[in-house]
């Protein structure tokens, strides 16, 4: 067996989602809302199952989706993409990850990694033979830094992973960050394979900014979005990958080995979803925004020293203060003696965890949150 | 870009597909029926969707399904498997090939590959850095023998790609031959992938012998299947990888960072699907066999020399006593001239490809059918 596998752990995310199920803990671990997902576009995915075509759709994805989503980033974020060369449909964004990664970086290949990180990029550079170069951010602002990326950047890096808003900080890149960034890439010539599916998912009135908007990054990024985080229909895994055409050419290829194509239903859905008005995409927000107050301010109320939430469906307690000095101890007595799922944020580092900061989903009914609440309360 | 994927071609499926669409030919290309799959499977995915679960679901699949492949297993081919650590639900076959492929070769390992063979497996041994080993099989019967396999096979194998019943020549592999493959991989201390997607499409009461029933090979194989050949319902992508424990729990590694999880509903539909009666799937086979049996004759009628198909949705042409000495110039001739998109079996060759046969699907109705061979004997 490969060796890489053989030694990996099962992802947190799946682990606590298993010791939620087995000991009937309220699951604020695992990003998912509890909401059920549009009726509307739920029911857009049951006609075609039922009256539309269920065989292989086009590789690339329906021509109605890829279309839907060119036209909803050219409203959303300004950005002008062809739906014929430059869009593509995968199997959820994991997928589309794994595709660039696959698709790009070539044993010995560079690839500049930022903690903390999703749990899927360092497999995967891996597996690609890519050398990570990580750089660590560092809290409460989670910034990269002209040093830090010139520590990581070098004539052999072929690309960087980035992820924007970060996931599991839920923090947002500055604007004087993301032209940092931009200007590392044109400078070491490297490629930013950008995971933005929590694009959707930012408060206070921030706007996402994407990668393929940044100065001269049009034509180096690989900008990965995800429908089942925009309509909360996270079982869907119905991913988009965004590129110029020179670039989106070779992905192609890749996709067209890992899974070939997406269920044309689930395809013709969420196309119909993504030419939603404003409003349900604002009211989402607002939505979600809600839940992360209630949650934040009960999580206060209670003690805990809250890191404000900025975007995606997550908030994080830093629980040092505590006295707490082990994040994975801490969640799993959350989870076994007092029912509560959560994520320990250490599992988002390769080398030089925190180990004091947990993360917790408030995607959430309040009913279920009130519930999380009350069991935290014993916890402190 | 990675040159691996750079220097590919598009797969000659999606090539035909889109020569079809564009063209309005009729597509006997790629393997996908025309009729839309049975009712009663797509109601229960549409009631999913409307009333059920949407968001991830575990990770090796819902529990409904992996006891329904299991229990399905056993009453087909009489396996034994145990749903909790030897059965996994993969994003369609796609996924599970490159998965156990990633998952159990190191770069340098040697692989087994039979040509002719499906367009996926070669990328994805490179990709793995793995060393291909061809073995070519002789039409018309395309057996092993013990030479070719005792060419192939060395100390540094470290798995063989299967493929029963083979795609695409439409026949299936002898109780000797399976013998004799079993009897390599347990000598050479090689895994069998056994890519079994067509599996219950065999004719004139074949058996289909799985890859596990084999001696000694139920602890060194991957039995891979497809919920979209057995429904015909090609584009719902959901795959079945069935592995000892101690694989399994490495392929479950290479899953967790291809898609992680495939769409609830469509799982739930096909755990729904898996339980029909023998009668379903007697009923099936004898369609299928029935068009196979209209279109075979249709060919013969018309003078085409035509290979006997003994499974899969495909019959195969030899093109040599036409004079024809270019199995992609006829291809394109067909669907550019003549309205009929064919596979050119030479794209299933890395080296030394025969030139003189092409393939049909047809997995279609009597009218499409019909419709394909009156323009077919236009290109006699
Ligand atoms: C694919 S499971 C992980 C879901 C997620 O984005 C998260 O919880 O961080
Ligand atoms: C994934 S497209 C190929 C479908 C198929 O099995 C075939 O046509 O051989």
């Amino acid at each position: 067996m490969n060796r890489l596998f053989a030694n990996l752990p099962t992802t947190v995310f799946e682990v606590m989602s298993s010791l939620a199920r087995e000991t009937g803990a309220i699951n604020l671990g695992q990003g998912f809302p509890d909401d059920p997902g549009p009726e509307d576009v739920r029911r857009a995915a049951a006609d075609v199952v039922l009256n539309g075509y269920n065989q292989y759709p086009s590789m690339m994805g329906i021509p109605e989706l890829r279309s839907a989503i060119a036209t909803h980033y050219k409203h959303w974020q300004g950005v002008d993409l062809d739906a014929n060369t430059e869009v593509m449909v995968t199997s959820g964004a994991t997928e589309a990850l794994a595709g660039a990664i696959l698709g790009i970086v070539e044993p010995g290949d560079e690839v500049v990694l930022f903690e903390p990180m999703y749990d899927a990029y360092l497999p995967l550079v891996r597996l690609a033979g890519g050398v990570p170069k990580f750089v660590t951010l560092q809290p409460p602002h989670f910034r990269l830094t002209e040093e830090a990326l010139a520590q990581a950047f070098s004539p052999k890096t072929k690309a960087v992973v980035f992820n924007n808003p970060l996931n599991p900080t839920a923090t947002t890149f500055s604007d004087e960050n993301l032209k940092l960034l931009a200007d590392f890439c044109r400078r070491f010539d490297a490629i930013a394979i950008s995971d933005e599916v929590w694009e959707h998912v930012v408060f206070d009135g921030r706007q996402h900014r994407p990668i393929l908007a940044l100065d001269g990054l049009r034509e180096r990024s690989v900008k990965i979005g995800s429908a089942g985080k925009i309509f909360s229909l996270t079982g869907w895994k119905v991913g988009f990958v965004c590129a110029a055409p020179q670039i989106m050419k070779v992905l192609a290829k890749s996709h067209q080995f890992l899974t070939f194509t997406t269920a044309p239903n689930l395809q013709a859905a969420v196309a119909y979803g993504l030419a939603k008005d404003d409003a349900y995409f604002n009211d989402m927000r607002k939505n979600f925004a809600r839940s992360r107050d209630r949650f934040t301010d009960g999580l206060r109320t209670l003690g805990f020293d809250v890191i404000p939430s900025q975007g995606t469906y997550f908030v994080n307690i830093d629980i040092a203060p505590l006295g707490e000095t082990d994040d994975v101890a801490f969640c799993r007595r959350l989870v076994m003696e007092h029912g509560v799922a959560a994520i320990p944020v250490s599992a988002f580092y390769a080398e030089g965890a925190v180990k004091n900061v947990v993360r917790f989903c408030f995607a959430k009914k309040d009913s279920t949150l009130d519930a999380g609440l009350e069991r935290l309360a014993r916890a402190v």
